[in-house]
């Protein structure tokens, strides 16, 4: 497995690559999880080559958020990627990626100012600009991101078909611990106690999921059957809505397709999921794996 | 001479002549005059194939300007095309290019907002971003751009570094008339009258140039010796600047590299206009050509 940190050394193993075929990208921030892992083996079962980039961005933290703290395992990150099978790791230099004079942007509009947004708001400006480098600078066929994120998915998939990149991406179903929590390389932050009110999150989306399958259609009554699990002493709740999963636009009634969001913070952590609670949706992407 | 208007045939073509070797692309939004022309010629001489493409760019013009009453005389600019030996137009249809529900812009800031800008806030972000996806679809080596649209031309350079894109982005000099006026699509706007006044643009930059070549440093000196030129009855100057040519900032003394920029409303139409008036700069630029 080689691990390359320049840029124009990345370009020149991507010419490479794609000569030999379909090869596909797992962009990372690193602290890698199982969630992460179910998107390398993804990428691996459908791609002849695959690349991970590791790469905590430092453009979608707002300036109170977690940057500097952010969790930076790199040889246990790098490990991980031996062991499954990962053919490059894309280990680019913070000062190389943005240098001195950095400042061209993409902006996903109306999908990056709602939800996470509506907190973070340069957050996904931040996430577009990076991930549109990204595939400049690998040029994969394929690039593998996951449903745990879903607002960041969506704001990938319209940034690569309103730009005509020339990559398929693909949304990953999220991977939960056996208890429900949402794997996040956030969970670290929190307390033995506050993992406990932070399954909370997941039970608040059975809870919408179970009231959608009982016959409830008014997104309202969804989303005050998620509040109810989710509105506990610890708990700040920043949304929780019922969504279209196409264009995230906040449903009164869902008809046919529909996600579940939310997003809470939990002592020094933030933490958001989300669940179709609806049979299936447009996107391909089907039942939760555990 | 092939015509494409589809953008997936563009893609295939692209990837045709990509496997013969470099070849460049023209972005014009047609309207052809021989400053375009020469920008084809350039191409033709540094690549083995060229693609002119003609759009006019809905998302570059303000609401209250003119984008309906635009030139749009195709048969001309491609026979114009076919006559310097153009491999290929790339035609493509609005609505395929921003198709309903379109939302993502590239923004190049700090570089957008000024000049031209101030008065078009959201003309570079449609530059930028009509430039990005055609970048992507006609995938070309060499992009050539007039020096005529200056600010364009470094918006677009930023735009090449900062995403990463492997496009090598060359200026081209400007093309002036015998009596001077700068070669543009709007100067059709212009009144015989209109016209001689239009002349004084070209006049003020060679006054600033004149009076840098007799030792004056202090820009403030060098724009009154525009501005004196320019303000003319019947002409409204939008501004009347000395800049550097690499970052367009304003200059308070010139050092060593300096560029004359210019706007003026003169009846119907908004022209613009720059010269190099420091002996080089470090774009390659040298003198114009006639």
């Amino acid at each position: 497995m080689e691990v390359i940190r320049s840029m124009a050394r990345m370009k020149g193993a991507a010419e490479e690559m794609r000569a030999k075929g379909v090869f596909g990208l797992v962009p990372t921030m690193g602290a890698l999880h199982e969630g992460h892992l179910a998107l390398i083996r993804r990428a691996k079962r459908e791609c002849g080559g695959t690349v991970v980039s590791i790469f905590v961005n430092p453009i979608q933290f707002g300036p109170a958020e977690d940057f500097q703290s952010y969790p930076r395992p790199l040889e246990h990150d790098l490990s991980l990627c031996e062991r499954e099978g990962v053919d490059l790791v894309f280990h680019p230099d913070p000062e190389e990626v943005f240098p001195q004079g950095y400042r061209t942007y993409a902006q996903v509009e109306g999908l990056s100012e709602i939800l996470c947004g509506a907190s973070r708001p340069t957050h996904f400006r931040g996430v577009a600009t990076v991930v549109l480098k990204l595939f400049n600078i690998v040029t994969p066929h394929r690039a593998y991101f996951g449903e745990k994120d879903y607002q960041q998915l969506v704001i990938v998939r319209q940034l690569a078909r309103d730009l005509n990149l020339p990559v398929e991406v693909v949304g990953v179903p999220t991977v939960r611990d056996e208890d429900g929590l949402a794997l996040s390389s956030r969970n670290q932050y929190l307390s033995r106690e506050e993992r406990q009110s932070a399954l909370s999150l997941c039970r608040g989306l059975l809870a919408a999921r179970e009231a959608f399958r009982n016959g409830e259609r008014r997104a309202e009554a969804l989303e005050a059957a998620m509040r109810k699990e989710v509105e506990k002493p610890g708990i700040v709740v920043e949304y929780a809505q019922v969504v279209d999963p196409l264009d995230l636009h906040r449903l009164e009634q869902v008809t046919v397709r529909a996600r579940a969001v939310i997003a809470a913070r939990i002592g020094k952590a933030r933490l958001i999921d989300n669940m179709l609670i609806s049979e299936a949706d447009e996107t391909g992407s089907g039942e939760e794996s555990r």
